[in-house]
């Protein structure tokens, strides 16, 4: 059978579904393309078992088809075309030919039948339950960008090494955290009718977030896997099947003192006292007057230190806090474009909160840095 | 003693020395920056015993100075800063503090009694022979960028580990291969009156390339070491001291049949044939024709093959030739922008050599590549 098509828009959709290729596998199988041709639609899926991607185009087309065809080498080779019309030619021997008007080039494709299952939304089986959201793409992106960041890379707590979506009656609230903070933002846009929590995994988090653009998405959830659909692709996720840590118990409720910052300004200064932090630790030294903070690092090993002033409000009594200059970093980058940021302090030992001062109409956004021992 | 500066341009400075400063040394001494401060003049150097670089600036200063302080700190910190002045104070306990209007900072110098020598040219020694040459900063920059990607990485052939540069009657003349391409360029428009060998070490050639600019460059040569001088800054290296391979027995002096073709539109064929090649060999087979080539590839694993024709003017009897795609891709690639390409061709076993049609007014460019066996 044979097919034709414009190698760019081939090209457009095999760049979609390249990012669930594994470049590194044991099952060579996940290192293909499955190609499925029917009624003039080609569909094209990728998985690494993780997560899948789906998307299709129209083609000119007699006839069906269903193979697996090596992910690099085609993409790579389409990539690699200037706009020209591709011609696929299919033999009965597992011969593929691609053909265009420069050359031919013969891939071997492989049968379908040993490419693992990937999930259906919405599912064929009616019993089964699934959940459906919609939500505006542009507004997930936001979300998820503020607060993946703060997703644990450690196995050893695998329900961490994913971003919670709980649906409570105010909307949609995300979570990440490793321990050392906590990122915690409802979306209060989300309209939905039921109250659930799932944890998505890092990986579905990072490509989807690559994928999303201004138009709605559809989620579909049932208990162990996830499916967003967006106008030209679906990304379907398992989901991670350990229940997320009692986070609401870390975010204290009263944080009676208020420190209000230049949020760039405090930023610059952290980063140099990084240069003078012990590398294990990262440790800098804030001490807190009312109109004004100092923030300080000591190297012990080098004899290196450094210290710098800077205005700000604070309506505690005088304190020092130590705190991890690189957590506190990432976090203060992530609240930007805010120009000036709140710090809710308790006392040296308790967690701390940071809050935009301005903040995005409809989502609460709050986050978390654990303090350091300033006498270890 | 006290100095100041600002402090973009002390950044400005220690920029250019950075590249010389190793960043994993078992010696940690060359982790700093040598400062001597001398009449108003600050003067900065750094090595990795292979390649140094000095600069210097003027600075306001009461008081001479000789001090190490360690580079990447201090170089990230002074990165950091809005444009300011940054205040120097040295104290004779090896502390030094750096103090802008927002902060100060602590370093521990050390003394520089035990930093490795660094070559002056021209030299104290009035016995020593030095060679003196003046090159165009952008004419040395073009031919190191056209050479150097052919520099050997391989440790077994040291003198292939560098450029050779070759002072002849006609000019000066720029070698480098890996055994498997060769290029070979003659800049005629270099005066001098010796005739010489030096090998210039791959690093040396690559900072080197990224300092240069359009004003002129001195060379000063002795037996061991060279030095560039540009308008603000110099960079020494020593030179290695093997000889450099009889490279003009490899150039063929009689290949009679010319092939001329796209550089470009062969060039992208080239790298569609790479996707199908054993990626041991990165073979391809040019099977040339009066007025057409074919160029193709198998991968002899995988069951994959790829064919392309192009059109072309062959002046032979029609020849297959097997190239390593990856080589000849470089090769091609350091002809741009030539919009046409000769290759000058004997047999399928002797050297190939690529010419440029057009080239550069009074600089003789030669690239040449090794066939591969078809059979193999």
């Amino acid at each position: 059978m044979d097919f034709k098509v414009n190698s760019k828009e081939l090209e457009n959709l095999l760049s979609k579904i390249y990012p669930a290729i594994p470049t590194k596998t044991p099952m060579s199988i996940l290192e293909y393309f499955y190609f499925e041709l029917s009624e003039g639609v080609l569909n094209v899926y990728g998985t690494d078992l993780e997560i899948s991607l789906k998307a299709s185009i129209s083609v000119s087309a007699e006839g069906n088809f269903k193979g697996l065809i090596q992910a690099k080498r085609l993409y790579e080779l389409i990539r690699s075309f200037r706009e020209t019309t591709v011609y696929f030619q299919i033999e009965y021997d597992h011969t593929l030919y691609l053909a265009t008007d420069k050359g031919k080039y013969k891939f071997v494709y492989l049968d379908t039948d040993d490419y693992p299952e990937i999930p259906s939304f919405p599912s064929a089986n009616s019993e089964e339950e699934i959940k459906e959201v919609i939500i505006n793409g542009d507004e997930l992106k936001y979300s998820l960008e503020k607060t993946s960041f703060a997703i644990s890379k450690e196995e050893i707590r695998p329900a961490m090494m994913g971003m919670l979506f709980e649906f409570e009656p105010e909307g949609l609230r995300f979570v990440a955290t490793d321990g050392h903070r906590l990122i915690n933002l409802l979306d209060k846009n989300v309209k939905h009718n039921f109250e659930e929590q799932y944890v998505v995994p890092e990986r579905a988090i990072s490509v989807l977030t690559k994928l999303l653009d201004e138009k709605d998405v559809k989620i579909y959830l049932n208990k162990t896997h996830v499916s967003f659909k967006l106008s030209d692709i679906e990304l379907i996720s398992r989901l991670i099947g350990y229940k997320y840590p009692e986070y609401k118990n870390v975010i204290p409720l009263e944080n009676e003192f208020t420190l209000k910052v230049n949020r760039e300004e405090l930023n610059e200064a952290i980063r140099r006292m990084l240069l003078f932090s012990v590398s294990e630790t990262r440790k800098i030294k804030f001490s807190l007057m009312k109109n004004e903070m100092e923030i300080s690092a000591e190297d012990i090993d080098t004899g290196a230190s450094a210290n710098e002033s800077m205005e700000c409000e604070f309506d505690g009594e005088p304190m020092d806090i130590g705190l991890n200059a690189a957590f506190l970093s990432d976090v203060l980058n992530h609240l930007a474009p805010e120009e000036e940021v709140i710090f809710k302090i308790n006392s040296p030992t308790k967690a701390i909160i940071l809050l935009p001062t301005k903040g995005k109409e409809n989502f609460d956004l709050l986050m978390l840095v654990m303090p350091v021992r300033l006498n270890a």
